[in-house]
């Protein structure tokens, strides 16, 4: 629930300062110190998990039910075109605080933030391997 | 509920192929056919919005909840690092689907995808402001 060493865990129990902007018994939203964009905010559930394969399904559906709430008010505050809504699991992915955590980031066109998205065509039969990977492990 | 000009709709209605990763009532899963990492998927839910912040929050609730299983999978038949979770709002933010839709991105190290993360800090007083501002929408 509480992790000692975790920075998030001390924003949720109120050990360390945060812009608030919203909080309820299971989650928590802020503001980004270091935002990629003007009015960036940070959701998190309050329990400490890391990541969200290793989540509580109950937990991440309670912090999603909010999010139509604080994405609208994000939209309608900021005066925003659009957002995006990202959480990075792992270092890899550019986690870099290991407490769940949603960002919502505020966008307009041609701001310059994410522009880059790589994306490619699968070779032939690539997608069905993949695929089969993935549905494997649903099946455990 | 189904929109008739949406490609997700059809997906989600049998319509239109898929490689169909995980279906519920709720929810559909299915591989990216322009994926920006080898084992990218959408995750949707069945029914029609457009915008996170004009989803219903139990149908947002119900896509999260299956979250944790989905990205185990991704994970364990990958055996990627990581994953970036991520949903584009508005064309500003990338959305190319105007039905809502949450990307899973598997993520290794080094792989060159979202090396761009243009933190910054805010000028004293700014993410006050901006707090404020998205703050009064939650009092309406
Ligand atoms: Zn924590
Ligand atoms: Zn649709």
């Amino acid at each position: 629930m509480y992790e000692p060493d975790c920075i998030f865990c001390k924003i949720a129990a109120g050990e360390i300062p945060c812009g608030k902007i919203y909080e309820d018994d299971d989650i928590l939203a802020f503001m980004d110190i270091n935002p990629i964009s003007d009015g960036h905010i940070l959701v998190i559930p309050k329990t400490h998990s890391a990541r969200v394969h290793e989540s509580n399904p109950d937990v991440l559906a309670k912090l999603a039910a909010k999010l139509p709430l604080l994405a609208s008010a994000v939209i309608k505050g900021l005066g925003c075109s659009g957002y995006n809504i990202l959480c990075n699991n792992g270092a890899a992915a550019g986690q870099e605080v290991d407490h769940v955590h949603f960002h919502i980031i505020p966008r307009n066109p041609a701001d310059g933030v994410f522009t880059r998205w790589p994306k490619y065509q699968y070779p032939k039969g690539r997608s069905e391997e993949l695929l089969e990977k993935i549905k494997s492990q649903l099946k455990a």
